[in-house]
Parts: C-alpha cells; sequence; structure tokens
C-alpha cells in the first residue's frame, strides 16, 4: 500500500501524476491525500476574505481558520481542488473517489479549543479557531474502497468528535492513516525537486537522509518545509518505514521519486 | 431503498432533514441528491462571474455552463454545500458519504457539443457551453456503499464519456439512478408545501396528482417547477411508482412528505 501526498502549488502537474498512478495502481493499492493552499489564497482573495496566519508563542505561524475561512477551504479544497484531481485520475483509467475528512468521518480530529496568538509583543487568546488534530481514521472505510478498485483521493478538512468542521495538518493526518493502515511507504510531491541544500539552487537536492539525522536539517528546511520535516517525523513515529520527497511538476513524478530521484529518508 | 431529492434553496433545513432520516434509516436504504442553486448564485456574483442563463429556441431557459460557472459549480456543489450536508447528516449519527456525479464515474453523461440560443431574436450556436444528459451510472459503487451501512449524498456535477466534467440536470440523473437501482420511491423536498394550485397561496397544495395526469400541471407550475414535473415525468418512465413532493423547511420534512402533506404522485 502506497500512500501519495500531493502539495497544494499551483504547477503540480495532475496530469503527469495521473499518468504514472495508472501503472502503478496496477500492482499496488494507492491511497492519495492533497493540498491546495495556493489556490486556496487565490479564491480567498478573489472572496475578500484573504487567507490569515497566526503566529504562536513559540513562532510557528498556522492558518487562522474562522467560519468564512472554513467555507473558502471546503469550495477549493472538497470542492475544486479535489474534483480536478479525480477529473484528471478517471481520464488515465483509474477509479478515482473524491473524498474529505469529513465524510464518513474519515478524519476525526479533536479540536483546539483555545490557541494563543502572538500580536505586536502581546498574547492573545484566540477561541473561533476551527482547528483540530486527526486522532482516528476510518480505516474500515478506506480498505473497503481498496478492496473494490477505488483510489481515494482525501483532502482535508476533518471533522471533530463533536461534529465541527476543522480544518487540520494534512502531513499528520497522513501519518495517522499510515499506522492504521500499515503503510510503509509515502511519496510527497510538491514544487521541489526533494529537500535542496541551498533553496536557491534547485540543482542542490539532497539524495538521502536517515531518518535518525531528521531533526539536523530543520535549518536548512524553510517556511512550509519546516512542517513537512515535523510531519516526517511523525510518520516514521507511526512505523512509516521510506518516506520519497519529490517533484510534482515532472513527467513521471511518483516513480522518479520512488526510484530515488528526489530525496529518500529511510 | 429511497432516493430524497433536496433542493438547492436557501431555506432548506438539513438539520430537520437529518434528524428525520437518522430514523428512517434504521429500516430503510436512502440515497440523497441535493442541489446548491441559491448559494451557487451567490457566489458567483462574489466572485464576478454572476450566473448566466441560455433561452433554447423552444423558449426552455437553462444556465450557461462555460470552464468559470464549472469552477463555481464545483465550489459550491461539491465543497460549500455537499460537505455542510453531509456533517449535518453525520450529527445525528448518519455514515453519510459526500460524492459528486464525478466520482468513481458515479454519474456518465453524453456532451451536449452544441446548443442553441436565442438572444434579440437571433439564434446563436454555442459550442463551449458544458452540459450533458446522464445515461449511465456506476450502480455497483453505490450498492457497495448501501450494504455497508453508508448514505451516499449526491450532488452535480457529472462526467462526460469523454472525461470533462458537465452541469447537469439533477432530476433526471436522479431518474436514472431509480431506474438501475430498482428505486420505486423518491421524495423531493424544496422550498414549498407541495404544488400549489394558486403560487401566491401557500396553502393552496395539490394533495395527490395522477401520474397519468401529469402533464396536465404544466400550466399551474411556475419556473423551476415546470423542470421538476419533467424530471417526474423521466423518474415514471423509468420505473418509479411514487413521487412526493415536501417541504424541506418543515421539522419533519421526510416523513411529512411520505405521510402525504405535501404532493403525492402516483
Amino acid at each position: 500500500m502506497l500512500l501519495i501526498k500531493v502539495g497544494g502549488g499551483k504547477t503540480i502537474n495532475w496530469d503527469y501524476i495521473a499518468r504514472d498512478l495508472a501503472e502503478i495502481v496496477k500492482t499496488d493499492q494507492v491511497i492519495v491525500v492533497h493540498g491546495a493552499s495556493a489556490t486556496r489564497d487565490e479564491i480567498a482573495r478573489k472572496l475578500g476574505v484573504p487567507t490569515k496566519t497566526i503566529t504562536a508563542p513559540s513562532g510557528v505561524t498556522s492558518v487562522y481558520t474562522d467560519t468564512q475561512a472554513i467555507d473558502v477551504f471546503l469550495m477549493v479544497y472538497c470542492g475544486l481542488v479535489n474534483k480536478k484531481a479525480v477529473a484528471a485520475l478517471l481520464k488515465f483509467g483509474i477509479a478515482a473517489v473524491g473524498l474529505s475528512g469529513i465524510d464518513a468521518k474519515l478524519w476525526q480530529a479533536k479540536r483546539k479549543t483555545a490557541v494563543f496568538s502572538q500580536e505586536n509583543g502581546k498574547t492573545k487568546l484566540i477561541t473561533d479557531n476551527l482547528t483540530g488534530r486527526v486522532e482516528t481514521i476510518n480505516a474500515d472505510f478506506i480498505r473497503l474502497l481498496l478492496t473494490h478498485g477505488y483510489v481515494p483521493v482525501i483532502c482535508p478538512p476533518a471533522i471533530s468528535f463533536d461534529n465541527e468542521i476543522v480544518n487540520t495538518d494534512n502531513d499528520w493526518a497522513a501519518a495517522i492513516m499510515a499506522k492504521s493502515l500499515g503503510i510503509k511507504k509515502i511519496v510527497m510531491l510538491f514544487e521541489a525537486g526533494g529537500l535542496l541544500r541551498d533553496v536557491k539552487d534547485p540543482a542542490s537536492v539532497i539524495a538521502s537522509i536517515k531518518k535518525a539525522e531528521l531533526s539536523q536539517y530543520k535549518d536548512l528546511a524553510q517556511g512550509r518545509m519546516k512542517k513537512k520535516l515535523l510531519g516526517a517525523q511523525k510518520a516514521f513515529e507511526m512505523g512509516v518505514e521510506t518516506i520519497y520527497w519529490g517533484d510534482g511538476r515532472v513527467p513521471h513524478p511518483v516513480s522518479d521519486a520512488l526510484a530515488g530521484k528526489g530525496t529518500v529518508i529511510s
């Protein structure tokens, strides 16, 4: 069983991913999880409710998700991006089924009821932030789909234990899925060739990293990549053996990543 | 097996529908199909791409669906409205799974490659209208879900035989589903008590109509209701025995409709 995590960048090529996966699904069960952050920010701006971020006292930033942001989230992740991804996969003969973490309680999350935010040197308590961390997944439902030849294409949001729609960290959710389903390999595709030694030099891909040494790379990782490093660490804690970071813009994104053309962490 | 078709009006109460269905799913298999036209028009306006209509030479109007309109469609139907409906059903213990006609090729449609439009007395040929008529459904997938206790919550768009995302008539799709799955009863909920003898008098609900006499009511039906009459006729052709038109805003919308409180056509 293979979990493919596709980033939410604008230049990710779903046709390439679909054509590549069409071969892979012949011999392996595949689950796809995807983001949509670039399109979300674009639509949020057009709707006049631009994406806002919160900076925690620890310095980590995250998306501030009020009810308006949840609506944009539902529209872009579950609607625009998920269904276009499904259509791309169908075109190459893959029996794709688009789902959110809400459907069949696929991703159940514990809502964070209070979050602290750092603003102009002051710490503020935020209570209307609709976010949570996935704790339980509906593994039976995923197995039901896989057993019958369907490929689940999953995106956030998740559903809280109190049935609220909540934003959630995708990489964390992928790690929890890996544990529940016994997944040993995760392919993560984004808009870079892998983890870069020098962010300005696309050719400086680090070919392999030992999972025990992952924390040493925190300083190299910029912005969103920092979160991906944390997600990778979580995935290893959940029993994953190898994570392949690869380029989601090239003609054979999945097989290239599996062949070690990006960054392999094991 | 019961098919519930929920209209796309703003005052439809999904919590009432969910609470009512929670009882019904204990003894019967349920499929939900829904619209989202009111929210679609609202979001389309906000995004600066207001919904446009085409008037056919026959006088029938329909939504003009270019690529921008498809994007809004995906966002509102598959995202915003579908997932909130699913969350409402989950809250009342129903194992709801939100799907579009695209997923698993649930609704396969024949694309209309050319449509004629009447504008200022001239007839225009429109070739970029992404619409189609559902001809085939993935009945195996729906049965798989139902057999395992899941309630499919389905919305347009559909997928064409050439894998294009196409807008489609919901009532027609429901009729095709009814035939493939052997459904005999359809409940249709909207923002009225039933078919009204006088559109200005909400109390003038016509209690029952014989299906053979359906065409006589065409003059009574206003706007969208005209299409619903055609949809009902199609459903009867497809083997449906009874259609219940009821109010989607009242505390027991489904059981009231089944108890004959709206308009029963049989």
